[in-house]
C-alpha cells in the first residue's frame, strides 16, 4: 500500500526479496506506528528469528517470509551434492516451522517452494525454482487479498460501523490485507463507513498497526479497549464484524486467529451481528480434523505483565520519528505472573461466512466446496 | 487489609478519616503496584479530585471518602447560620456527585450522610452528625464484606479457578472489598484455589489493583489479557466468576459495572460457568427502571491509547519502590483517537447470583426481596 512519511508517498510491499544481497527486505513492525522502517535479514537464521520476534508477523506476510527464508537458505548453499542441499533444505525448513506454531502459512508457503525446487536436476536449478516459487507465493497472496476485497466490499453498506480485531491488514500479508481488503475496496468505491480497531492486548496490534493503516489510508476509525466491543454492540454501535486468521481448518470450519476473536464472535452472535473472516488459500489447514489439535503458542508473560510504547506525555501527539524514544513499561504487580496463550479458536456456529479469494462459503461448507476454492482432492 | 512494606507488616483500610487535620487519608492507588502510600486530602475539593482522578476509586472506597469528604465539607463552614450551611452542603454534595457518574456509592453514601445531619439544631450539632455518619458508613462497608464473604464463601470449592475482573478488592472498598471477600474466606478456611485476574484495560486495575492484594494475602494467582478469558473457558481451565458492581438496579436486577464485565457474562453463560456479582448495599439503586438509563461514564482516550507503568526492562522484576520511575507511554497509532465508555451493563439473564451482605439472590428476585436486603418500602 502508498505510506507516507515526513510527506513522501511511495508504494511498499510488507515483504520482498533483493536478489543482489541474497536478503529478505520487511518492514520493522515492532517500530510501528511510531517509526515506518524497512530492514534486511543477511541469512535465512536471521529471517526466521525476524518471524519469532515478530519484526513481521500476520499469516500471509509470514507466509511470504518463510517462503522467501526457503529460497534465502537455498540460495545460501555452496556445493553441488544434491543430498547435501536436501538435508540443508530440511534444516531450514525446520527452522521457519518452528518460529510460530500456531500459524500454518510458514507451512504451506514451504511446501510450495519445496514442491517447485523436487524438477530441478542441479543445485543450481533448484535454488533458481525456490526463489521463483517463492515470488510466485508472495505475488499469488496479493492476488488473494484482492480478490477478498472483490468479495468481501459487497458486505459493506454506506454508513456501517466495522470491528476488527489484531491486524489483518496489508502488514499481516504481502499488500492489502484480508480483513482489511473489503474497506480498502469499499473505500476505492467512494463507500463511507467507521472502523473500530480491538487494541488487541498483549501486543496492541489493533491500536499500533490496523490503526496506523487505516490513518495512512485515511479511512475514519477508532480505538478501543478489547472489553469496550460488547457494550458497543449492545448499544447498537457496530454493524459488521471482520478478521483474519492464521490457520482456518477446511475439515471443520473453525478458525484459529489472535487470543480475543473468539470473545469478539461469542458477543457478535448474541447480538446478530455478522461476523466475517477474511482469509486467502495458504490459511487452509486440510489436515488437522479438530481445532482442539491446533497448536495454541503460549507466549513470554511479559507481554501481558507491561507494554510497549512511546514515552510521551497522555495529551501530547507523537508525530516525529526523530523524536520518539520507545520504552517497556510493567504494569503489572512485580510479584505476579501471567498466562498468554497467543490464540484462540472459534467454531463454525458463530461465524457467519469465511471471504476468500474464490468467494463467500459458510465455514461448515468450506470442505464440500475444496475443489471451487481451488484445492485438489 | 494486612500490608507488607519494608517487610514491616500493618492493617489499612483504603479511606479514613483525620479529625485532627480535618483531612481524608487514601491509599494512593495509582501508584500501585509499584508503591504504596496513604496520601492525605485537606478539603473536600481535593477529596472530589480524587476520586475522580482515581487516587481513589472502586464501589465502597468513593462511597466512603464521599461520605468522610461530606463531613470534611460540612466541618470545614465557619458560622452558625443553618441556611448558609444547608447551600453549602448542596454545593459539596454537587461536587462529589459530578466526580463519577456512573457510579452509585457516593449518593447512597452521602444521602445517608444528610439523612442523618437533619435533626441538628445547631450548625455545629449537624456538623458532629456529618462525621458520625460517615464513620458509620466506613464501617458498615466493612461489615457488609464480611457478611458477602461468610456467604459467598460457599461457592469456592477447593482446587477451583475463578476468574475476576477490574478489582473489587479492598482497594475498591473499605476493607476486604466484595469480589475477594469469598476469596478470602475461604483462604482462611484453608480452601485452594487459583485466581485468573483480567487486566482490565484501559486502567488494568485487575493487573495492577487485585494482582498486587492477592500477592501481598498469597493467593495463588495469574494475570491474563481481557482476550484470553474465553479461550480458558473453551478449554474448561475456569470454574467460577466473581465480581463487583459500580450500580446494581434493584428493579431489574442489571449490573453495572468496569468496562468489559458484560463481555465476561456473555461468554460464561456460553460455556456454563457460574457468574456472581458481589455487591454490599449501598450499591444498590431502587429508582433507575433500565439499565439504559444509567449515565455511562466516557473518559479521556489518552487511557485506551497508551499505560502506564513502571520503567523498567520485560525480563527485570521491579520491587523496590525507590529504583521505580513511573511513566505514560503512547501505544496507539498518534494520529488516532478513541472510545473510552468506563463500564457497561450486564442484564440479570447473565447472572448467576448476587452476593449480598444479608444472602445470595438471584438478580430478578432483588426487588422481592428488597425487605429482607434491608430496604423499606
Amino acid at each position: 500500500m502508498n505510506v507516507t512519511v515526513h510527506g513522501r508517498t511511495r508504494h511498499y510491499r510488507t515483504v520482498t526479496f533483493d536478489r543482489v544481497r541474497n536478503a529478505v527486505r520487511l518492514v520493522e513492525q515492532r517500530l510501528l506506528p511510531h517509526e515506518f522502517k524497512i530492514v534486511a535479514t543477511r541469512n535465512f537464521r536471521e529471517t526466521a528469528a525476524a518471524i519469532r520476534d515478530m519484526v513481521v508477523r500476520g499469516a500471509g506476510a509470514i507466509g511470504a517470509s518463510a517462503a522467501y527464508g526457503l529460497a534465502q537458505g537455498a540460495l545460501a548453499f555452496n556445493g553441488r551434492d544434491l543430498a547435501k542441499f536436501s538435508r540443508h533444505i530440511e534444516t531450514v525448513y525446520q527452522t521457519f516451522k518452528a518460529a510460530r506454531p500456531t500459524a500454518v502459512d510458514p507451512v504451506n508457503a514451504m511446501n510450495s517452494v519445496r514442491a517447485a525446487m523436487r524438477p530441478g536436476k542441479t543445485v543450481g536449478e533448484r535454488q533458481a525454482l525456490a526463489l521463483a516459487a517463492a515470488e510466485e507465493f508472495a505475488d499469488e497472496d496479493v492476488a488473494h487479498c484482492e480478490a477478498i476485497g472483490r468479495h468481501g466490499v459487497k458486505l459493506i453498506r454506506n454508513g456501517m460501523r466495522i470491528l476488527t480485531h489484531c491486524n489483518a491488514g496489508w502488514l499481516a500479508f504481502v499488500d492489502i490485507g484480508s480483513a482489511t481488503a473489503p474497506m480498502y475496496a469499499a473505500q476505492a468505491q467512494g463507500k463511507k463507513f467507521h472502523v473500530f480497531c480491538d487494541e488487541t492486548r498483549p501486543r496492541s496490534q489493533g491500536a499500533t498497526l490496523t490503526a496506523w493503516e487505516l490513518a495512512q489510508q485515511k479511512i475514519s476509525h477508532q480505538v478501543i479497549a478489547d472489553n469496550a466491543a460488547g457494550h458497543l454492540m449492545q448499544r447498537g454501535e457496530i454493524d459488521l464484524v471482520i478478521v483474519g486468521s492464521d490457520r482456518t481448518l477446511g475439515c471443520t470450519g473453525e478458525v484459529t486467529n489472535k487470543i480475543g476473536t473468539y470473545t469478539k464472535a461469542v458477543l457478535a452472535k448474541r447480538h446478530g451481528i455478522p461476523f466475517y473472516v477474511a482469509i486467502p488459500l495458504s490459511t487452509f489447514d486440510w489436515h488437522l480434523k479438530s481445532g482442539f489439535d491446533i497448536p495454541i503458542e503460549e507466549r513470554h508473560e511479559s507481554e501481558v505483565l507491561g507494554a510497549w510504547g512511546a514515552l510521551t506525555s497522555p495529551k501530547s501527539e507523537v508525530q516525529s520519528p526523530k523524536s520518539v524514544k520507545q520504552a517497556y513499561i510493567r504494569v503489572a504487580n512485580p510479584t505476579s505472573g501471567a498466562r498468554n496463550p497467543g490464540f484462540d479458536v472459534t467454531p463454525p456456529d458463530l461465524i457467519t461466512g469465511i471471504i476468500t479469494p474464490t468467494g463467500i462459503f459458510k465455514p461448515q461448507d468450506l470442505w464440500k466446496h475444496r475443489c471451487r476454492l481451488g484445492f485438489a482432492d
